[in-house]
């Protein structure tokens, strides 16, 4: 007899899985941990495993053998999915959001912990067959949402920064059009921050021309990675064509009436 | 007989509690969402709550009566502080992060959602009995450290510019000093980032002189709220003397040796 009971190892393991997504973590370790035989083990697992998929929070998968080990595929159900974007869309529908210019304030929701985790698992439910080694983005607003898909992911976040800065050592510097006022931009990424030959998921907050992700999708190719896919939050319905030919968006601003204070906001 | 077995409930009133950090959970929502009695739940709440206290994983406490609720507190305990610190001191000591000029990259590490995760409960740890509702932190690498941290704390992240964004809307600007190179500088937020009255903790991933932490402090008071703490990843020896006076880091940067190659961290 071990040191704990099913239930208590159960939530053990659990919380374990839930916190590490998309790793293979080896049954040898949770066995010795947890002080209980594997066999034991197995019948825990295979607990959780009809539970979570019950529940639709995702795929735990058992590889047998010595280097055996569990692995936790988190997604969303569509009636997750519906939840989280509807509710997004209503927030972000509210007449004080426009802002002078006929722009739209969503910095709050962006930033917000438990929305952005939402997001972040709707990307990683989308891209979760690819193999993203990293997701990358650009100052200042896509970091966010960056980080919580590449948790769900198992991933690492590569930032480009909008100008180069002495700290940060030697740089791959682009320069690209931005789409929506036609003037030249640079971005910059520390040499090191991607390996060659990985598989590289763009995401941002928010798309208009499309400049800033092909601007990104260009930086994936000076590294000889392999782009996976581009997502953004926030798509605007004009311009219609955009810069960059497939992405996948959560949202899509139709239109902001400044004088009316309107904001209509599609999915 | 509920929908669910007692190692079931447990397993979905767990991962409920880690996902939803410093929020208090209504026990009608739970006994409605798991069909089962409050009474056997009080059963689950407890088996879980011996469990967290045991592992050190945090509190569990629950609130009797109509608008009875449980509430989860996650903290770190100071073997799994010192595991994250002096795995991170080690990463952060390879000769290969010497930057041309004597900066240290550390950039992946910041952005590694892993282990940004486990420095954001650190923080939490820290802050965790001042009721925070914002984590104030400044474009561009403050950003990860200050959604781990807000989430674990339950609190919105607000993000400071270094330059005014027209579709930001109106912005509160304020200038400081630089404390490194004495230069002025420039911070800017949404007027309607942060509510009066507010607790707010300051975080960023560096510390030189204390500069920009000192113009976070300040904004802080332009806003008419309370400034709870100052918090950085990484602290640097020199210059001894902080533009702040109080402030929580986890490592410090002692010395960085161009030349030799060599970096020493301390704690």
């Amino acid at each position: 007899m071990g040191k704990y009971k099913r239930s208590e190892r159960t939530i053990l393991l659990s919380k374990k899985l839930l916190e590490n997504p998309n790793r293979v973590y080896p049954l040898r370790e949770f066995a010795l941990e947890l002080d209980v035989a594997k066999s034991s083990m197995s019948e825990d697992i295979k607990l959780i495993s009809k539970l979570f998929k019950e529940k639709e929070f995702g795929d735990v998968e058992t590889t047998h053998g010595a280097a055996g080990g569990v692995k936790f595929t988190p997604y969303s159900s569509e009636n997750k999915k519906d939840e989280v974007l509807n509710n997004l869309k209503e927030i972000l529908s509210n007449s004080d959001r426009v802002l002078p210019g006929g722009y739209l304030y969503y910095s709050d929701v962006i930033y917000h912990p438990r929305i952005c985790d939402d997001l972040g698992l709707l990307f990683a439910t989308k891209y979760k067959d690819e193999k993203i080694d990293y997701v990358l983005t650009i100052e200042t607003k896509g970091i966010p949402i960056a980080m919580a898909a590449a948790k769900y992911l198992d991933a690492e976040v590569v930032v480009a920064r909008r100008e180069n800065r002495v700290t940060e050592g030697p740089v791959m510097t682009i320069n690209y059009i931005s789409g929506s006022n036609r003037r030249i931009q640079t971005m910059s990424l520390n040499k090191r921050a991607m390996q060659p030959a990985k598989n590289v998921l763009v995401l941002d907050d928010f798309m208009k021309a499309g400049g800033t992700a092909k601007g990104l999708s260009e930086l994936v190719k000076e590294y000889n990675c392999n782009l996976k896919g581009i997502g953004v939050i926030i798509d605007t319905e004009k311009p219609r064509k955009k810069l960059v030919d497939e992405y996948y968006y959560l949202l899509k601003l139709k239109n902001i009436n400044e004088l009316k204070r309107e904001i209509v906001i599609g999915r």
